[in-house]
């Protein structure tokens, strides 16, 4: 894998983009705008299940980096997702009990880079994203990641609370972080297992949470709210860690 | 405390800047210039233990923000330093064995940040940094730390082992982390302890490693070598956490 232009603007570079394969996070298209050409992008965004946003001419500009953008610009991944099956398999190949993290919206992409070479060290086998509101697969993850990225898969989903609850259904466990949850310590998170962490500002989300196990907290004897989203990850990945290492 | 104005330029302002007592972190001066007042400038600050750099114009019209340098650049902490005394008092009043963080050369601003901001939820006492090739109390660091530099005390050293050894006088141990070091779990992490850090490309210094009484080591499953350096300080420090509410 390599680390690729992320920024795709006007019609026929965009619709060469998606012919190629190359997965689109986010498409922007002039609102009104419904000729040919647009619309059959349109359509091939919702088909590969891009996220497409309508905005005004204004914004468009401002996006732009090239002033020629003809009301469309995407952005596309610079690595590509992967997707659950990958974790599985290769937990399965490890012959370990599935671990996985689910960041539910970390929005800084240095965060989310620190926490995809946290999970490749920690030994968890994917990182799951949502596709709305979270910051997706840049080269400044990329480059974050330290090369974790190559190794570790990252799967985009529409609908955590969703994905939460089939992944249950295949025997993982889920333990959100939250400072009101018992002490980490104090929980066995030794089984098949999916962290969920919560945004950078607001935590976990209310749904997600009602849809985890458990809410384990990290101690805290400091003076100010939380530790930092990729910080917290690590702690808890490795409380992870140690109780499988213990067991 | 509030975030102020960091770079100063030219003579009277840096000057100024002096008397009032603002700690200069480095200063810049044009190399070869010897009248009056930037001799007296250069020997305040050398009285002041600043980090003083002898550079040419073309440097000094690089940093330059203003354009009106006159030979002279200082850059002052956004904070002010504390002391280690200040961090002695600080676990005397919580009742707690001293507790720790030296940075051996931490560079990036937002890691620096982090770390005083998980100093301060893990309960250490203060954060020791070196004066050279490291960085300070910028503003981004304050920004970074989320409010953990209101209440947290940074120290900066001239020397980081003179400073361990000295430590080590007052009943410390020091702990480093290094990837060729004991298993940190298997370690007696409970006493007066100074956790070292190290650079985030090159880790730990030979020299500090030296004057460590145990390397720790955070296990590694990964296919990549090592943490980010903000996220280690995390796993090691709560590692230090659970020991000490487990004693």
């Amino acid at each position: 894998m390599s680390i690729e232009e992320t920024v795709i603007e006007g019609r026929n570079a965009v619709m060469e983009a998606m012919r190629s394969g190359k997965t689109i996070d986010k498409l922007f298209v002039l609102d009104g705008c419904s000729d040919g050409p647009v619309r059959s992008i349109v359509r091939m965004a919702r088909k590969k299940d891009a996220l497409i946003q309508f905005v005004k001419k204004e914004r468009l500009d401002q996006i732009s980096q090239t002033g020629k953008h003809q009301g469309i610009i995407a952005y596309t991944a610079a690595y590509e997702y992967s997707d659950i099956e990958a974790m599985f398999r290769l937990a399965e190949e490890k012959g370990e009990d599935p671990f996985f993290i689910l960041l539910d919206e970390i929005e800084d992409p240095h965060n989310l880079g620190a926490i995809i070479r946290t999970a490749n060290l920690a030994g968890a086998h994917g990182v799951i994203i949502p596709k709305r509101r979270a910051a997706g697969l840049t080269a400044t993850v990329a480059k974050t990641s330290c090369g974790a990225l190559n190794y570790t898969p990252v799967a985009k989903v529409t609908n955590m609370s969703k994905t939460i609850e089939e992944l249950k259904e295949r025997g993982l466990w889920f333990v959100c972080a939250d400072m009101d949850g018992e002490r980490m310590y104090n929980l066995n998170l030794t089984g098949p297992i999916g962290l969920v962490i919560g945004n950078e500002g607001s935590g976990v989300s209310k749904l997600v949470k009602q849809h985890c196990d458990f809410v384990a907290s990290i101690p805290m004897k400091g003076d100010i709210d939380s530790l930092n989203a990729s910080v917290a990850t690590g702690v808890l990945a490795y409380e992870i860690v140690r109780q499988r290492l213990n067991k």
